[in-house]
């Protein structure tokens, strides 16, 4: 079999210890008095990405995906995932002891209601949760009788015995070439922000928003190039880091130490809380008003603030939009990220194009060696996530994640791709459904749907003010008016060398927050037929201003970073308009324009053909 | 100068008396030791429209505008009003005791929080805020160091010599063939949503839901056919009615009496609050879960349960997502009175383009000729709200009220009329942009993208689940891509024989309620360059569910239940595709088909011309 270096197709999932494991952990759950736990998979800064020593939920139950929650009672486990989990956690787990439930069917606090007697005390470890993650919990408790109760340790520390090491990559600058502005300077701008809302101070509990303020990296987890760590920031003075001095490298160590007070991570489980909280003690006794995020700050840090007499303020860390719009640096590193990631995409494309028609490709040799153009660049340094790489009905799934079970050779049809590159300079996310053969007249018709909804997206034009929620159905117009639509968001955001979901802006039916210029955001439309097939056309965008001639409003509009062929074969033209057509073309043009230099050879060719106007 | 029935003119507000009773008002606070007072425009109902009785703003200011904030303290009042306010407020006000503060330099809790000293006692009454609206003044509160005092009683009650009466209009029977369920189905199905819910009863607050479901009306407001009233619905059991029983029509009440149990409102200020209450405190003793509405239940009611020992939960009222969707008599109802409406309002129309070129009708004449044409149906009740006739400048604010000093002639450009009717078995709302002369190349350019904003919303098609504000947008998109955009919702939803402005429905960029099948909407995109010209095109429409060909999901689009033309004579044809055209085309065929016998005479020549293909 193939390998990817950052990606596997194989699980190391233990099911058949399922049993014992639970069976230790009901002991240490019975010596703290409680009858069952909530058990989210998630660590203390509510990462998308969590390292191996976190995964308590994989370890008991041998799921695999990146999305669940479990409730351990008594007799039984009940591990609820969504919709594209469902028949993957079936055949994961051992389900003589753990039983799926979907969410569509039960939600984990509607279950507790069922399940949980009154008077039965539920623990939960406080660390895992926000408050808001409580809340539903809270309620289902005040009416269904139960007892919720924090737990004073992680009842797992005393039963995992082959618990992998917490993570300690070492800490390497993020220079000011990439990053754009000097940590001391977001710093200056943020203390204004809390001197501001009269705070005295931020914790930060969002690990890229830390690794953007300090203009550092790490590689705690895969995919997201980041120091997992804690950061208090005081309205005035240096803020306080919470590392191991010995991670950091050795002229970063000297920056950092200019800029901030670092405080070694001494007590366990060695991730700063311990210390945090003891900053926190001190500065709540002198009564100081303390911002907390409430998407990801754990929930017992409030009640430290408040016990010790301060006052705890949760709400959107403003990090969040400080981020979110990049500087003037990181959007020319986007876009110089993207022509070399655009060029490995159409090697690639070439590459599929020669090989998949002789019918022996699959999707996981698709996934490697889409990796191995990507490697060849020489910068790359980690996959954005790993691909999805869909042939036939496995496209039909939004989230598919390619495994040695479900892989398929690609076959006459739709073959989806969905992928992305970690560079130093900036963070990749593309998708391209590729015609392997003939597709049919409903592959055709969905295809031009979808790529006329990409178009809609591209050419928008909205006033300052305009939330993504607002031009969402701009992507959706042309598949309602079939009858279809796509149940995920039309775009996410995205960091600079960052997180690839990066938030709070995003286009989607919950985009409430108003899209600025320099914003970098997905687009990408999408439509599955399940059991058949699935499409997406993905390119990354960023918020630029518009000078439109008489305009009365301040108006936005989006430049595309993305340069690479559209698959035109699947297109019905007559189904574009005049304006669409010109789109297409003029992308054509652009993308031809811009990767010919760097494709060189015989894959040259492919680019011309590909960027020929309709 | 000519006269309305359902409408004036002129103000009745006496400037020159601010002084003594600001005076005599300020000798209250004192003598409930507060500095100040809060005094919004509302009445215990939180109703858009407020008997005389309940003005108690513009008793004390002379302001006459539908919406605004006061703040009175020792030595002036702080009068807040929005954009569309401020010069009217700053033209009626005595200035010399009060401040007119728009609202976008300030808000009445920022207001506070400058001018309120710490320790200095702001008092309101309670019955005149939700607990929502005081939540701000709350926060204000805590940071600035003033202290909230609910008052024992309303201040006004002593000093207000010449306030007018509470009404007490006849209550009358909204009979089935008007509303098309029965009270006693529609009570059973709140009670079954009640017990789902787990709540013991609900308070019902907001009037035209209580109107609604037990079938009646009253006059007891303007434009509103409705009893302002509370009822009190119990899981099982009769609702509660406060109501003076003599109001009742005879057959009325012998209906009501068997349905609910009438509770006489005795005490001051006799409109059921103390009444009920001593009902919610003797459930609350029993321990009740009480639902409250949160857009509309008075601050002070959760208090009266909760200290009593029960529950209140203050959340939605169900009855609102109950009475929007409209049933098979009420939209046949609704379609009956638009073609009613629309045979009055082409009355209208030829006979304002008969008169209006030879250049002495004012505003106030076309909105008394309008209002005649309706009359003369011999269906009309009311208006559902004052008219809004606009020429030139004047159209370009959003909600004009014409009245003697800004009323102008109607001189050539565009004449923008916003006006509806109620009638027993409808409320209508419909707007017309209408060429006067030769309307300029920047009027007929904005009017054209009006109108296929307008026309995308006549056209959209999308699936279940979607809400207002994800289409929003699709009456903007014309205007954004010319750089200019309107500062009010695209639609608002509409009762039937109730509130010309109901909710939870609506197209705008707040709308966050899914669209449902049967639910009545206005569709009204608009342009308004200040100081020169307004353009506004509304129709009513109902959502209906859509079959289309292969389609997956179940979709919705719109029925119009408005017919009438739109003048064609502004439109730049080249600006619309074939399909506006189309659609464009076919809406006047059938306005002519439908209006043409309904249209006698002179004025069908002008319908037939009106409605030729474009």
């Amino acid at each position: 079999m193939p390998h990817a270096k950052f990606q596997t197709f194989t699980t190391d999932a233990q099911p058949d210890r399922s049993r014992p494991r639970l069976a230790a952990l009901q002991a240490e759950l019975a010596r703290a008095r409680v009858a069952g736990l909530l058990l989210p998979r998630a660590d203390i800064f509510q990462g998308e990405y969590i390292p191996a020593s976190e995964n308590r939920l994989k370890w008991l139950t041998a799921f695999t995906g990146s999305a669940a929650f479990a409730i351990v009672m008594k007799k039984r486990v009940a591990l609820f995932v969504d919709g594209r989990y469902t028949v993957q956690a079936r055949s994961e787990v051992d389900r003589g002891v753990i039983r799926v439930v979907p969410l569509a069917e039960k939600n984990p606090d509607e279950w507790l209601r069922d399940n949980a007697k009154p008077g039965v005390r539920i623990g939960y470890d406080p660390a895992l949760f926000t408050a808001r993650g409580l809340k539903r919990f809270a309620s289902a408790s005040e009416e269904a009788g139960f007892v919720l109760v924090p737990l004073p340790a992680d009842p797992f520390t005393p039963i995992w015995d082959d618990r992998p090491a917490a993570p300690a990559t070492p800490v390497v600058d993020h220079p000011l070439h990439f990053a754009g502005e000097e940590a001391a300077s977001k710093i200056e701008r943020l203390q204004a922000k809390l001197a501001g809302y009269k705070l005295d101070a931020l914790v930060v509990s969002e690990c890229p928003s830390l690794n953007w303020l300090l203009n550092i990296r790490a590689g705690d987890v895969p995919h997201l190039p980041i120091l997992r760590a804690f950061c208090l920031v005081p309205r005035e003075g240096r803020p306080v880091l919470f590392v191991d001095p010995k991670r950091l490298e050795a002229g970063l160590a000297k920056r950092l130490a200019a800029l901030c007070e670092i405080v070694p991570t001494q007590a366990a489980p060695h991730d700063g809380r311990a210390e945090l909280a003891e900053r926190l003690a001190t500065l709540g006794k002198a009564g100081a008003r303390i911002r907390l995020d409430e998407d990801t700050a754990a929930s017992h840090l409030a009640g430290i603030i408040d016990a010790a007499g301060g006052k705890a303020v949760t709400a959107p860390c403003p990090l969040a939009l400080m981020k979110s719009p990049k500087n003037a640096t990181e959007i020319a590193g986007s876009r110089a990220a993207h022509l070399r990631d655009g060029a490995a995409m159409v090697k690639f494309l070439a590459w599929l194009d020669r090989e998949a028609p002789k019918g022996a490709i699959t999707e996981i040799d698709a996934a490697v060696a889409l990796e191995g153009f990507r490697i060849a660049t020489g910068e790359l340094v980690d996959a954005s996530f790993p691909s999805i790489a869909g042939a036939g009905p496995n496209a039909a799934l939004p989230h598919y994640r390619v495994t040695e079970a479900t892989n398929r050779v690609i076959t006459p049809g739709l073959f989806l791709i969905d992928s992305g590159g970690q560079y130093r300079d900036g963070t990749t996310d593309i998708t391209r459904t590729i015609a392997i053969g003939e597709p049919t007249r409903a592959m055709r018709d969905a295809y031009t749907r979808v790529l006329k909804g990409m178009i809609a997206i591209s050419l928008a034009l909205f006033p300052k003010g305009t939330n993504g929620g607002q031009i969402d159905a701009f992507a959706r117009q042309f598949l309602w008016a079939g009858g279809k639509d796509f149940d995920h968001g039309t775009g996410h955001g995205v960091g600079s060398y960052l997180s690839v979901h990066e938030g709070p802006q995003r286009i989607s039916k919950l985009g409430s927050t108003a899209l600025q210029p320099s914003m970098i955001l997905s687009n990408e439309p999408g439509y599955y037929r399940e059991g058949k097939f699935g499409i997406r056309i993905e390119n990354l965008v960023v918020v630029e201003p518009r000078a439109i001639k008489g305009a009365e409003r301040e108006m936005f509009g989006f430049e595309t970073l993305t340069f690479c062929p559209i698959d035109r074969r699947p297109i019905i033209r007559s189904m574009l308009t005049r304006t669409e057509r010109a789109w297409l073309d003029a992308y054509h043009a652009e993308t031809f324009r811009r990767l010919s230099p760097l494709v060189p050879g015989a894959d040259h060719a492919f680019l011309e053909a590909a960027c020929r106007p309709l």
